[in-house]
């Protein structure tokens, strides 16, 4: 057996030679959101948080998480978000707060402050930036110090893709096979691709019915389909790898396409059917396959909501904002 | 290697000692429409129309194709569709005497009269009712007294599905395995359940963007969800026989409306995504949800098309007509 099972003998590991008390009255970082290419649908961990696929993603850009952390005698975290104090009583700060708990030296409590520059219902995951920020925050706070893949294992428990969300740009988040995760960790790619951008549909402001976190579980149990997930996603990497080396922007589009396309098929063949699209977003997948026929290199990729994010080039700018007047602009 | 390999080679085999001319001077039949609770959806043999995956479907009570056929010496077929004559350069027409090609005596051309009584455009494939009673028509002009398995080979050669549309009620097509398709046949199920209930909602009338021929090749080339469209029928099989035994509504409706929806998943994962569904379609879908979520026993199933179908007990009709007043109500 592994001794190494739980969040905490996780981080008992890897803060094993680490400061244990502040170095400084404040940490302070931010961490971009990210949007995944090739997505994390489905844990072979939940505990740990260990994905079934290895994931590769982009990040936002200046959209994302500012976190401040400083260590309080008062006993008890408080937390503000976006200025505003969060009751420690909403399931926000519970979780929050039972992630602090795997850090905390005695007697301490946490003050959180965090700035989410993410446009609010944007169906933009808040909690990997939040994660990712709060850990890199952390790690300043204690002067830890500890190497990226570190630090992106410990945002992995926070949330899964929160590990990606400790770099800027392209990272791709190994599913890894040890029992202990060691081996689940993110890292940057080195690939500067300047002229991509990503469109924001904000088609449905509703909260979601299902997280994404029970929606994967439902999926994995239930969805017969889910059975060619891990088959999907190693074909989807390659071919986004190959699409980013030779900058080929087809093969990234519609690779990128296919893959939420088929995670959300997962999804509708689940038992009973999990789904997240509204018409809205069927609407809007006809509109952008029928511009594409008529030649417009767009294409999109979805999370686990109902909402668009578009994906094209810099030069085919002024033909979105004709086409999707409503539509955020994000350099990433 | 298997000596039969064309059609005209299973036709040969089938009617090697049957009678060559006709016994009377026309040859009547009626076969109904069928919809599928588990979905034929890909070919392991294009040639034969032989399937991956077996299927089973409900006929459609009075719903079909009566179909008159006679031979005449003029030389060539004359097709008349719903009292209409059919030009012989319509691809309906020259797929017709195809099929006629492979069971013509010599110099005789057939005249071939079918009424339709399926509503057009409500996403009901009539090919599978037409070319069950053309076979069932010449079965009886020739007098080939040929067994229903025999019929339905026949059937199948025509449009795979016409191998369920000779008989009425539940029938399961058969993959088989054998290369010659010999073991591809459909079976009349012994299941009487008489409260059962289709409802057809026409979302569309447009006429759909690619047919389900080259549709199920699309998603059989590209799509790697469909690995598990074996696996996934294979295990609804198994769920609707228990369901049909049992008289247990909930577990039919809910079998056949995960295969539909894992149909069109496949689809959708197929690359570039193959997506019938229409944004009327998933707002139908949502709805049906709605009211499953509050007590209305009410599923559905949908073909490769925009249309839905709805699945229900006669107990739920005046519910059905009062939140579906379009539905068109069938008796199967």
């Amino acid at each position: 057996l592994n001794p190494i099972s739980t969040k905490a003998d996780v981080v008992h590991h890897l803060l094993a030679d680490r400061p244990r008390t502040p170095a400084r009255a404040t940490g302070h970082a931010f961490a971009p959101a990210n949007i995944a290419l090739c997505k994390y649908w489905g844990k072979r961990n939940a505990t740990l948080n260990l994905p079934t696929n290895s994931s590769l993603s982009l990040s936002l850009g200046n959209l994302g998480a500012h976190t401040e952390v400083q260590g309080n005698d008062i006993g008890h975290d408080r937390i503000w978000l976006n200025d505003a104090p969060l009751a420690a009583d909403t399931p926000f700060a519970q979780r929050l707060t039972a992630y602090l708990d795997l850090i905390r030296p005695p007697d301490t409590g946490f003050d959180v402050r965090t700035v989410s520059t993410i446009p609010i219902a944007a169906g933009l995951a808040s909690s990997a930036s939040g994660y990712a920020a709060l850990v890199l925050a952390l790690n300043q706070l204690f002067d830890w110090q500890l190497p990226p893949r570190h630090l992106s294992i410990l945002a992995r428990l926070g949330s899964g893709s929160a590990s990606r969300s400790i770099y800027r740009g392209f990272a791709e988040w190994h599913a890894g096979t040890a029992a202990d995760g060691m081996d689940s960790y993110a890292e940057a790619l080195d690939i500067d691709w300047p002229d991509l951008r990503f469109g924001l549909l904000e088609l449905s402001t509703a909260e979601k019915p299902v997280s994404s976190r029970a929606g994967m579980q439902h999926t994995l149990e239930t969805s017969t389909l889910y059975q060619s997930w891990p088959t999907q996603t190693r074909a989807d990497l390659a071919n986004l790898h190959a699409a980013l080396n030779q900058r080929d922007f087809e093969q990234l589009g519609q690779t990128a396409e296919t893959n939420a396309l088929a995670m959300h098929a997962t999804m509708h063949a689940a038992r009973p059917a999990l789904c997240y699209w509204l018409p809205e977003s069927l609407a809007t997948m006809h509109k952008i396959w029928n511009l594409r026929a008529k030649g417009l290199p767009l294409y999109f990729t979805m999370d686990a909501g109902p909402n668009i994010k578009l994906l094209f080039l810099k030069e085919s700018t002024p033909a979105i904002q004709t086409h999707f007047p409503t539509t955020r602009i994000i350099k990433p």
